[in-house]
């Protein structure tokens, strides 16, 4: 409501208008960063140490570590303080790919595009079988099988056709839903939503989960050679996704290949109509275990204000990636926008009130680990809401993980009384398409491990390119998807952000504190 | 001219006015056609043999005999006489892929997705090197490398980015385009275009083509392991191209993988970097020299009228593909609707008065080659205009060859006489979309071949569905890209087509027999 009326507000007035009058923005320090960030930037070459140079950056695997160390050196080269790797908790096993052939030889030679599933274990060599179609409603089904799939290449059918992309795979957002977004209204805040466990839904949902746990471990104890599946995706695109517990003490699963929609169908319309179908297989995977401990890449510029330098602002977004690609988009398009912002604010030396920390979080594909363990650690338990010191020391936590695509502007995350301030803060760049408030949420990264204990987490509004289409999780996810001009962009505008919420007067204010969901019931 | 006046007269008189007094259209007939191929169609069932079963049909590869094979035994199963193989004349060395695997190994694991060059070599056997840049301008730089390529995998430098694809894949044709096409004018006629060997375009053409081959002699006397090219497309999408000559006389050439944009731009920018990148890689292919013949499907519906059975109604399409896929759209679609169109109007009990034939070409992908050779054993030869007899017996030959999209009208290649009977013909098909007649030709397939020795040859106008982005010549020319319903509408349109020309009083009017070229100059 109150948006809202600033919205009439500034239609009347203007943008530098009365409406904004407290939040006065640096003209000269702003024009430093534009300066800076669009025709000095280095974000491109940030975001090729990511990618191309470090490889997929799985949670925990060689790619994720050479990323994640070279990022430490990157930032401390940069002049940044406390530049580290902070652990945040036991994650598990780290995995990373070490050979994936697969080819259909009969009836005719071809080659498939494939991803092993994550922590999927290898083929033990290469191997060549018939595949087999296996097909069951029940376990009892199960039994025409027993004896009969060891070592074979099994397949399962599938109602699936080929969604083909009918839409332009590019976009960004139209005047109009920007419009939309400004004019929404904020989330109910706080409560999550209860289910019922007894629920029919859920029933149904629990005997699906039975039935695929009692396959797999059929397959598993069959000593089934490979399972393919179909990946999500067309053209060549596929998506990834992970194929068992990346827990040190997780059963053991059968080998698994996500195959591409289009060979996927071709092998299963040979196999239904009765060709012999055979293919081989050479996937190796590996397994690391000497360190199961996950980790944040921290570093700092300290404040330099007295009483404001206890005071700290985080930027970050997740490191981490599938492994289907180099996770360009999803995520370390992110991280070389934070880490050019931090860039940006030595490089025009840049002496902060208040603290200011980068963070690029890992394991973020698993469920936002490296954020909410970093939050637990420094901040509070969310599910208890009981706080720590440092909880009142953190101003506001600006995150980006929508992609390549430049600012629009930004979530309140129901935080409406930071509008005013970020509508001021946005006017500046008005010129480079950002320019949306909105109340609304948006969810499924980090700054939802700050939300949730009560502290200002903001996410960026992004326009969404291919994110949806082509890059988000898939085998396409590399550097060539990086729009620079956006990028570039976007690291300005974070910079700029960063600068004001630093020398601001008073910290950003918050919303009332989430309420913790009652103990009876679950949440998912 | 003539053709405007037309569609004047028809917009006052309607389509079944005056115009076409003459041009009687066979109602029950049309009918029944419509019942047996919208409601009874096989069409999806022979693509299915065409593509996933025969495999890539590159000419004279396994995939296109197994193909060929399957076709005159179909064929013959539907009740059409003289179903067989023509020879056509001399082609050259089949060609196949029997293990196809590259994968980078340095500075990380990741499998690529790419095709070796048609009628490339082999590795012969796994070999594993670091990549190296080439790097030349002239014969003379090429020195540097001397000694130092062999077994080695080689990269050139490009400045090649990826091209996005901003516009949605499947397109259809709109009013306004139709209409664009229906206002067009005939092309000129006859005459090709002659050109300057002398002009300075054709002497740098000639310079870069040097080169060209000096380098490719070079890496194959340097003993280079393979060759890393950049694939035309992106997105998992890689469009094939042929490396070397089918000849049997062929010189060697070096081992050439075609790699997608993607793949091959990220190993590119490794390179360039200074970064050590090192790759696997195991291609196998088989050059198949038994026999050199290309060959053609013919069958025929003989005719039943006393005179006019000698007259030779012709429909086709080629049946061969390129080899990175099993050619679906390119040209198993086009292929399965003239075979369907043939079932079609034997199922309905079609007693024709003139013969119809079938042919599925060959080797239309290196240059129309099956239907010239055919086109020069029955009807004449282009170059001297010298004509046989046969030339004067056939009717008319219409070709199915732009992709998986229905058909929307006609290209008359020029043929301004036969526009009115067409719009005739096409008139009880206005709801299924089909209705333009155009005087404007179309170029590159296998209509071209009976247009040059003054045959009226006719392409269908086709939707173009995703045939320029994705599929044409791709690795995703796949059976799941063709649309059923426009293949049936495209079967029903053209043994419509065949049963009015079979039936009609008159044979197709001709257009003047074009002018063979100079002789002083060339042709291109």
């Amino acid at each position: 409501m109150k948006l809202k009326l600033l919205y009439t507000c500034m239609a009347i007035t203007g943008l530098a208008g009365t409406a904004f009058a407290q939040e006065t923005v640096d003209q000269a320090a702003t024009q430093k960063i534009r300066e800076e960030g669009l025709n000095h930037s280095k974000v491109m070459e940030t975001a090729f140490y990511l990618t191309d140079v470090s490889g997929p950056r799985l949670a925990n695997s060689p790619g994720l570590k050479k990323a994640q160390a070279w990022a430490v050196n990157q930032l401390k080269s940069w002049g940044l303080s406390n530049s580290k790797l902070e652990p945040w908790g036991k994650f598990g096993k780290g995995w990373e790919v070490q050979k994936n052939y697969a080819a259909v030889t009969l009836p005719y030679y071809h080659a498939i595009i494939a991803i092993p599933k994550a922590w999927t274990p290898g083929t033990n060599g290469a191997i060549k079988s018939e595949v087999v179609l296996v097909k069951a409603d029940s376990v009892a089904e199960l039994d025409k099988y027993k004896g009969k799939l060891a070592g074979k290449i099994v397949i399962f059918d599938t109602q699936n056709t080929l969604k083909r992309i009918t839409k332009p795979d590019l976009e960004r957002y139209t005047d109009e839903q920007l419009a939309e977004m400004a004019a929404a209204k904020p989330a109910a805040a706080g409560q999550r939503r209860a289910f019922d466990p007894n629920s029919p839904q859920f029933a149904a949902m629990r005997k699906a989960r039975a039935m695929r746990t009692a396959i797999s471990q059929f397959l598993v104890d069959e000593k089934v050679g490979l399972i393919i599946s179909q990946g999500r995706g067309t053209d060549g695109t596929t998506f990834t996704t992970n194929g068992a517990s990346y827990a040190d003490t997780a059963k053991a699963v059968a080998p698994e290949l996500e195959t591409s929609g289009e060979d996927y169908l071709r092998i299963l319309r040979l196999v239904k109509a009765g060709q012999k179908v055979e293919m081989e297989a050479d996937i190796k995977t590996q397994f690391i275990t000497d360190d199961l401990q996950g980790y944040n890449v921290v570093a700092e510029i300290p404040g330099t204000d007295k009483k404001l330098k206890e005071q700290v602002i985080m930027i970050g977004g997740h490191l981490d990636s599938w492994h289907g690609a180099t996770g360009a988009t999803d995520n370390a398009a992110g991280s070389a926008v934070m880490m050019e912002a931090m860039r940006i604010l030595k490089a025009i030396g840049f002496k902060p009130k208040r603290t200011i920390r980068i963070a690029l979080w890992s394991s973020e594909e698993q469920g936002l680990f490296g954020s909410r363990g970093y939050v637990a650690a420094h901040f509070g338990d969310p599910k208890t809401m009981e706080l720590k010191p440092e909880q009142k020391t953190l101003d506001a936590y600006y995150n980006l993980d929508n992609g390549t695509g430049k600012i629009r502007g930004i979530y309140l995350q129901g935080d409406t009384a930071a509008g005013p301030i970020f509508q001021a803060w946005l006017a500046p760049f008005k010129d480079l398409g950002a320019t949306t408030v909105t109340a609304s949420n948006t969810g499924g990264t980090d700054h939802q491990s700050f939300d949730a204990v009560g502290l200002p987490g903001f996410q960026f509004i992004q326009d969404a390119m291919d994110y949806g289409t082509r890059t988000h999780h898939s085998n396409q996810d590399t550097y060539d998807r990086l729009s620079e001009d956006d990028l570039k962009q976007a690291a300005t505008i974070v910079a700029s952000f960063v600068y004001n919420t630093s020398e601001r007067k008073d910290m950003i204010p918050r919303k009332a504190l989430p309420t913790p969901p009652p103990a009876a019931t679950g949440t998912r």
